[in-house]
């Protein structure tokens, strides 16, 4: 814990909501996102400083764990810091707090820089994290895996990369691959159960036009909660891994 | 053009562009009818009061006219002003103007009341109309029907409906048919072409997990500019009818 501490206050609009009517969790990703990116930006080494020197930040991981996923009309506070660095990660937390002050949703990230021609990740450029003012450091941070699909009790729905799952880096945005996951479990499912936490590991991009496989599976926990399991394939290859837990409502 | 006149600014986010980085039309539309919803609640007749009624507003049709669209960053300003109402239906004007004062985008929308249990419309409820101090008036506005889809030259694309394809109404969310009808046409097309109106009419409402046929055809007009028109079909049913314009890049 130790870069500069950024926050903004966000009004959470109806259309950023699903049928439940609480924030979509991939909007609410989006909303956090955009929350670090302003403080890049206001260090002077956001997105376009960044893609000055040929490259873009991508994410490799998002740990979400929930408390209460806020509602419509509801006004939250992102608050997010860099914790660390190292030769080819950063992490970074957020923290979601509604207004009586009252920790929503916490969330790990950890990045990682993109040679944006190369499609390649390269070391990270001190000078485009110095201004965070954070630590540097030769450790990795050993982030938990996420839970592995049960091929035998795995449903597979094929999803069409559509028009707008493409974002302006040209691969499809790192929440659309939510919306598959939660689409993958059904609207029942998400009614009758309440997210408590994500776990998404991002493993290759996926391009415009690109049909792909999203694997699930479910299985009831110890302590109660059910454990879904999620994969997306394309072309036979793993794009992006991921499990979740819900309690039952 | 009579009714109490609202305006508030919005910085566009990365999360609402597109590939193209400019903002995507879904979601200037979501943010249009945001306002117009957020001048209802300041006049206390918001979603809220309107639901106690066991109502909700419903558009039956929207025409959006482009000068250009704004992108990521900029910082735009929705004004909209309701411009009369009958017996069935009320009209609204919006108008998207950027930092330097000029007009973007100009749209028109058509409203009606829905019972929220019996899915049927109903009689606009005066006092639910009065603080927006708007013109009554027994005419219908004329407005122009979208061009018809060619289906000799007709593709078509089938959508299941998603998980977060469905708002709170528990139908498909008017924003979401754009999203189809923009996707049918592709991102090359996109890409090659900018949009300069869009004319959509909605007839049938659309549930979640419905299979929904979209058509779409296309033609050089006159002027230069390609029509494309679309129809979305729900079980033999067209749920929704549109025609845009655009001039190749």
């Amino acid at each position: 814990m130790s870069g500069l501490i950024y926050e903004q206050k966000h009004r959470i609009k109806y259309y950023e909501c699903d049928a439940t009517k609480k924030i979509s969790v991939p909007m609410l990703l989006n909303i956090m996102l955009y929350v670090s990116g302003k403080q890049g930006k206001l260090l002077n080494v956001g997105d376009d400083v960044v893609a000055q020197h040929g490259l873009s930040w991508i994410i490799l991981q998002t740990e979400i764990n929930v408390e209460r996923l806020p509602k419509a009309n509801e006004e939250i506070t992102v608050v997010t810091q860099p914790q660390s660095y190292n030769k080819f990660f950063t992490y970074r937390e957020f923290k979601v707090y509604d207004e009586a002050g009252e920790l929503c949703v916490t969330t790990h990230c950890t990045f990682a820089m993109m040679d944006f021609n190369k499609r390649k990740m390269v070391r990270i450029v001190d000078e485009l994290v110095a201004p965070y003012e954070v630590e540097v450091t030769k450790k990795l941070v050993r982030t938990p895996k996420p839970e592995i699909v049960d091929q035998e009790a795995a449903k597979t729905i094929d999803y069409r990369v559509r028009y707008l799952d493409i974002d302006a880096n040209q691969h499809v945005n790192n929440a659309k691959y939510l919306d598959w996951f939660l689409d993958s479990l059904g609207l029942e499912f998400i009614k009758n159960h309440e997210l408590k936490s994500i776990n998404v590991k991002y493993e290759k991009e996926v391009s415009y036009g690109n049909w792909v496989q999203c694997e699930a599976s479910q299985k009831v926990q110890e302590d109660g909660r059910i454990l879904t399991a999620h994969q997306i394939n394309n072309d036979g290859i793993t794009s992006c891994e991921a499990s979740m837990t819900w309690l039952p409502l």
